[in-house]
């Protein structure tokens, strides 16, 4: 943490500050600038500690050196994690494709979108039970009755299932039911929730929060790590900016940037981030390409191309040729998409026969 | 709701549209247009209809025309709502004064801070039993010994005191100590909490979201209201932008806009919205002018102007001097800053007597 | 400059950095930390060699100490600059409020609104020769001739005028009517236009850029001083954030933070950081309670409250009520506003006979 | 254009809405909605006509329909524009790679990058001769020299030439010499010079603005067209948000979503749009399978890997294999990577031999 004193200030106020810096168990160092002097704490400072000295007389501003999350960093764990679900293997060269509807509505309309996600390729089957509603009047999902109807969706099609959990209430009772835990980007700051996933024994898909900065997305998986729950998968979902044009912007420099950073694998929702179905396919591509470890897709089954739930979702024919689209992508940067449920299974057998 | 066409729509795709609209239950209106047919949507929509209209062929956008909040809105209640907490009333002209710590350490500090605020004219004290941080490595707060000493700074100087409550599950035991539940930033889309205080009967201070949007803001009021809780306060806290030169932007504009929008009282959080004590007077005094109808003030007692617990917080003789500051605004702008708590008291045992 | 080794950096590395430094001409100043190694550079540094040096291996990141702009600098300059225009000086405890059209169209509407702006107290009139429009095919403002209608609205009204010039070849015809020089936020970043400005000889507002920070905005001042015009205002008038219910967020945290950074006088445009006129009075209050040392306000003759020719006008009668509600608010943080044109003419007449 | 009347608006202001349409020669069409009046205005309508109708009596908000650009309309022309510069084709099915110094430094160096970007397989040869600088100190460009020292590396390698151009006065001297004249991000919405490249009779690159909206970049594109310059190829170069991680956020859902509004073509800059050389190969790899038609890459030849000009340059080695990764991208999404410079002059040597 480095001090930087005002032009001007007094001996008497650099003193000051090197005396404080003492009292409170920390070493100082001092440098004689040309236009300023500045004081460098040394020892295990913390990010408090800047807002506490930049109090002190004289002070101009306090800047911070070192990075605040330990566990989520590559400085401290320089090998790629790899979360494993079920079959399913996220992170690690493999490219993997989770898709399913905006919300759980019937047990016929989710089984036929599974149906769907496993044949045109998809890894893991998508779908709020309990939903986050801007308006309290909006409906918010069918809760325990939709975990039923996703786990029945499993059981036929051997996906694997994510769902959001939004109430630390309803963490032990998700968790019974799903694959992953899916923390939503409203709640990515929620920490009595992040808490919660960190003891629920489960993996846990934490998107980044509307406005959430980096550091900050690092931060909400350093508090599910520090529970000792060490699969974590990071999602960029968009951030909120000035353009209306789309929904939210996809931040795509986030990935490779977070890749350098954090060991941990970094998925992509194109469908929240652009909000417009015809942009999800190319977004998606484009984050594959930039070096993401997989998607999460709103597929919803309309197949006479009448009412879908919403402007961001594909038809099950459009999500076909997303996967279609994505595997030569992957190919182009070194990767894999992960083999298909089926033919992993089946190739299983083989092997096994 | 108004539905408008791709230039070049073919017949058979407005028809389509129009067909659609009336088969949901609604009734369709077209217009003509110089390059596109719009069709109006007539009869109870609700915000997610624009999402599945969207998705229809031929169709370019969909525009909203209605707002989505009622309870909150000043079009369904032209009144000023007036909260009422203790001694103080919040809204009407008062401009009420709230004050305190970040968060609650000592009983001694609470207690000098608290006779400080009070001292210098205060109204409510606050201060974080519950705290939300970034980072799970920093101090999270005393929890409910952080309430007992809240309890009993107010016992000693009659001001009534506010604490954040970021867990629903904590919301009881909160609600028994706190004379009002704060709603922090972070947790302002936390719809389980906001359900939880809805049904608390005390009242709410709802901060706006780090980048929330004045429609999102009052959506979140309107969860509160509508379990039948009354009593809510607005506060601006400072937006997230590009600037990086102070903490946060307070968005002075949402002041009047919401004052116009909504019967709810609004007050201003100087302290988080520029994370510097330099700014906290002037960027209070000028929500004042802008029609706030109160602040929430960080105040830390540091009587050696040495070591502060933040580089936001005022000492006491700032604190005292902001508000010797804001009479005269209030006054200028047609309001009185609500009467300080002592005096109150003296008067109404003069009355009395 | 501070330059931060990356965890884990080598010795030859650091030396690496502490040569490179020291063959550019810097001395250099190592100190080891818990975590890190920093190497601080000594000397006469430019902002670009963060740049550089960010590039060198084993470097995570640098850090700039000093600010890059000088003139604009409070720290050079400590006294308030007052900038004089004719009868009217903006800045030193005097409160200035600019009023007129947003663009000039005829003469009567000119001369009628000018009129206006004085009887209603206003000190200068404002109004667009050449006008910036983000479409082509919009009215681009009528030039030379709209100068002509300004000056003829000084001769009669006895208000300095201020209006915008756009480009560079312009300056000299512009600079040769208007008292004031307007360099609007499209073009606040324009460098070819700042240095034209700078050699004109006459004051000059400028506009924040519509996502400039503060720290460009007072280099964009800079510009204009280090050609030796001193006579630069600066004017916030909203930036450009997630927020889409207002027009631009107004940020008023700038206001004081630029009061303390500069000792240049800054004034309000609550017209276009709104873009709603009923939200320009308790904005405008807002900034002059903030420390403003003044106010730009869209005006336009439009009697029967019928048509006029934006949504952020104000008729005459609101700017009059405008003018009366700011000088209690100026009163109230130990300002005056400016003696209206006529009343300070007929002072100097009585003095002088 | 559609007007929304407030809830309550009076059947006197409803019809005073409609009579004033009319009498501005439109027509009015009045919806009569569950909650709230709308009415209708047909015909030739302007942006600005929303400002005007907004202040009538009674009115809640105006919404726009119409899209303001017609001649970079994808909707006016359904046909891919593709740009012709000397032997290269920007658009089309073609990816196209710039690349060269920020700014041009000594002919040795420039002629040295011009050969590494050909031997590369970049296609033009860009380089700063007018360099925008946000410091009035900073080096702002050789001027006119830098124009020869391009010039002399197209003589030599046979790459086209690209550079900015920031004042209206140079845009004759700087089209005498460049082939692309390119428009920087903070001059997007230099209306004066957007008129003079419209006239230079030269293709045109043009920068989104920094804070730009897709619609104003669209606008500024249909300045230069308007003047009959059909050659504009517009550059997506990240946009100003509150992340500070990387210099700017690239904006990749612009790439697809412009390429569905208009048909011009559309490179990507990921250079400045990161600021940081290690994210650059990721970030144009992204931006080639979202869509774009090319890049625009800083390159500077530092063969021993020491001090390169910014944290944002590649080495011609890093370039290299940019180019090597585009390739199979471009190919996975359908597209080529343009034949390189030496390859094309070869292939018609052959052709016509």
């Amino acid at each position: 943490m480095i001090v930087v004193m005002r032009t001007g200030a007094t001996e008497a106020q650099v003193l000051g500050v090197q005396k404080q810096i003492r009292e409170m168990g920390f070493r100082d160092h001092r440098i004689h600038g040309e236009e300023r002097n500045v004081v460098a704490v040394l020892g295990h400072v913390y990010p408090e500690l800047a807002d506490e000295l930049a109090t002190l007389d004289g002070v101009d501003t306090v800047v911070r050196i070192s990075k605040p999350f330990k566990l989520a960093s590559r400085e401290v764990n320089p090998y790629d994690t790899v979360v494993k679900v079920g079959p399913v293997e996220i992170g690690g060269g493999n490219i993997v494709v989770m898709g399913g509807p905006c919300s759980v509505d019937t047990e016929e309309n989710v089984l036929e979108t599974a149906r769907a996600v496993k044949a045109a390729g998809g890894h893991i089957l998508r779908g709020g039970a309990f939903k986050p509603r801007t308006s309290p009047y909006a409906f918010r999902g069918h809760g325990e009755k939709g975990l039923h109807i996703l786990a029945a969706a499993r059981e036929e099609t051997g996906l694997p299932i994510i769902t959001e959990v939004m109430d630390p209430r309803d963490v032990g009772l998700v968790a019974k039911h799903a694959d992953i835990l899916q923390i939503g980007a409203r709640n990515s700051q929620n920490f009595a929730l992040l808490d919660e996933v960190g003891k629920a024994g489960k993996p846990v898909l934490l998107k980044r929060a509307i406005s959430g900065t980096i550091e900050e997305w690092l931060l909400a998986a350093e508090y599910i790590l520090s529970h000792g729950n060490r699969d974590v998968i990071l999602c960029e979902r968009g951030i909120r900016t000035y353009e209306t044009a789309t929904r939210f912007t996809f931040d795509i420099n986030a990935i490779p940037l977070v890749k350098r950073l954090s060991h941990l694998p970094v998925i992509a929702d194109p469908s929240h981030a652009t909000g417009k179905w015809q942009l999800v396919t190319p977004v998606a591509l484009g984050a594959i390409a930039a070096g993401a470890d997989g998607l999460i897709i709103e597929v919803h089954p309309s197949p006479d191309h009448a009412l879908s739930d919403g402007a961001q979702s594909l038809t099950p024919a459009n999500f076909t040729k997303l996967i279609e689209a994505a595997r030569p992508v992957a190919e182009a940067v070194g990767k894999t998409l992960a083999p298909a449920i089926g033919e992993r299974e089946s190739k299983i057998r083989k092997i096994a026969g």
